[in-house]
C-alpha cells in the first residue's frame, strides 16, 4: 500500500547505518594510530570527517522531507525523530573521533608514557557500544539499548582509572605532565563516544516502546 | 483559522526558552561558586538539574505529539525540528553546569591555584552566546544568529591560553597539578557550552532558511 514511504525508511535506515560505520572506524583507526604509534593513519581518520558530515546533513534532510511529505504518525514518526537524534550523536562521535586524531598528532611525536593502561580496552567497550546501540536501533530490540546502557558505567570506571594513574605519572615525574595530560583527554573524548552511544540507546528504548526512560533511573 | 495550534507552538517556544534560562543560571551560579569560593551554591545548581530534566522530557513529547497531530509543514515543521534539537543541546549544557560543580566540590576544598585566569572570562562569552542563540531562536534572527557563532573561536582561544597557562604551573610546581587540572576541565566544560550554543544557532538558521550551513565554512 505504502511501498514508496517504507522504501524511504529503508534508504534512511541505511544512511543512519553507514554513517555509524564510519564514525566507529573513525574511533577504531583514531586509537589504533596512537597503539602502533602510526602516524600516517591519522590522516584516514581525518579525511573520514567529510563523508561523515556530508551524511549529517542528508539524514537530516531526509527527514524533513518524510515528516512533510508522509505526515507519518505513532511508530514510523518515532523511528524518523529518534533518526534525526541519533545522526546528532553519530556527527558528535565523528569529532570525539577527531578529538583523538588531534591528542594523537601531539602524542606520536613525543616518547610513550608507559603503555597507554586501559586507553584501548576504553574504546573496545565504546566502540562495542556504538555497534550495539545501531544493532538495537535498526532490529527495535530494546533489551539489547537496555543491555548497552549498562556497559557506560564500565567506561566511567576506567576512565576514573586512567585518569589516576596518569595523575601519580604527573606527579612523580614532571617531565610526563604534558603527554600524560593528553592521555587523558583522549579518555575523556572515549568517555564522550560511549555517553553518544547511551543517548542512541535511550532513543531507541523511546521509539520502540514511545516512553522516555531519561532522567529516570528505572532500567529494568 | 489554525489558532489552538499557534497556541501550542507559542507553549513549546516557552518550554525553551524557560529551559535555556535554567541551563545560563546553572552555568552562571557554577562558575560564581567557584570565584568567590562559596561551596554552598552548588547545592543549588545541582536542584535545578531536576526541573532541567522534566522540561527535556516535556519538549520532546510537545514536538512529537504536534507534529503527529497537527501535520505541519515548511516553516513550522522546521521551527518545531530546531526546537528538538535545541532541546537536546540545552540539556547538555545542563549536563556541563553539573560537570563545574563536581570540578568545584574539589576545587574548594584546597587553596586556589592563583585568580581563575580566564575562566570567568570564558563563563561570560559562553553564556552571553547561549542567550543570544536562544534570542534568534524566538526572533528568528538569523543575523544574530551568525554573530553569535563567530564569537566560538573566541572561547577557542581562551581555553587554549588557559591549557598553557596551567601547564606552566603544573610544570614549575607539582604541588598545583591535581588543582589545575582541575581548573583545566571546568575550561573544557565552559568551551562546550559553547559549542553547545553554536549547534543551537546553526539550527536558527536552519530554521529561519531552511538552509543547512553546517560543515560548509560559509559565514557571511
Amino acid at each position: 500500500m505504502k511501498r514508496h514511504y517504507s522504501k524511504e525508511l529503508g534508504a534512511l535506515r541505511e544512511m543512519v547505518l553507514r554513517m555509524g560505520g564510519l564514525v566507529e572506524r573513525m574511533t577504531h583507526r583514531a586509537v589504533q594510530a596512537l597503539v602502533e604509534r602510526k602516524i600516517e593513519m591519522l590522516a584516514e581518520v581525518k579525511a573520514m570527517e567529510t563523508q561523515v558530515n556530508r551524511l549529517h546533513v542528508d539524514i537530516d534532510e531526509a527527514c524533513i522531507q518524510i515528516i512533510a511529505l508522509r505526515q507519518p504518525t505513532a511508530a514510523d514518526l518515532r523511528f524518523i525523530t529518534a533518526a534525526m537524534k541519533i545522526n546528532t550523536d553519530l556527527e558528535r562521535i565523528g569529532d570525539q573521533a577527531i578529538n583523538i586524531t588531534e591528542s594523537a598528532d601531539f602524542l606520536l611525536t613525543v616518547p610513550p608514557v608507559k603503555p597507554l593502561i586501559d586507553i584501548p580496552r576504553m574504546a573496545d567497550i565504546a566502540k562495542e557500544m556504538l555497534r550495539d546501540s545501531l544493532d538495537a536501533f535498526v532490529n527495535g530490540n530494546e533489551l539489547l539499548a537496555y543491555e548497552t546502557i549498562r556497559k557506560d558505567d564500565q567506561v566511567d570506571q576506567l576512565k576514573d582509572q586512567v585518569f589516576r594513574e596518569l595523575l601519580t605519572y604527573m606527579m612523580s615525574d614532571a617531565g610526563t605532565i604534558e603527554r600524560s595530560l593528553a592521555l587523558v583527554l583522549v579518555s575523556r573524548h572515549l568517555e564522550r563516544i560511549a555517553d553518544h552511544a547511551t543517548n542512541i540507546c535511550e532513543d531507541v528504548i523511546f521509539m520502540t516502546k514511545g516512553k522516555d526512560i531519561r532522567h529516570q533511573d528505572l532500567l529494568p
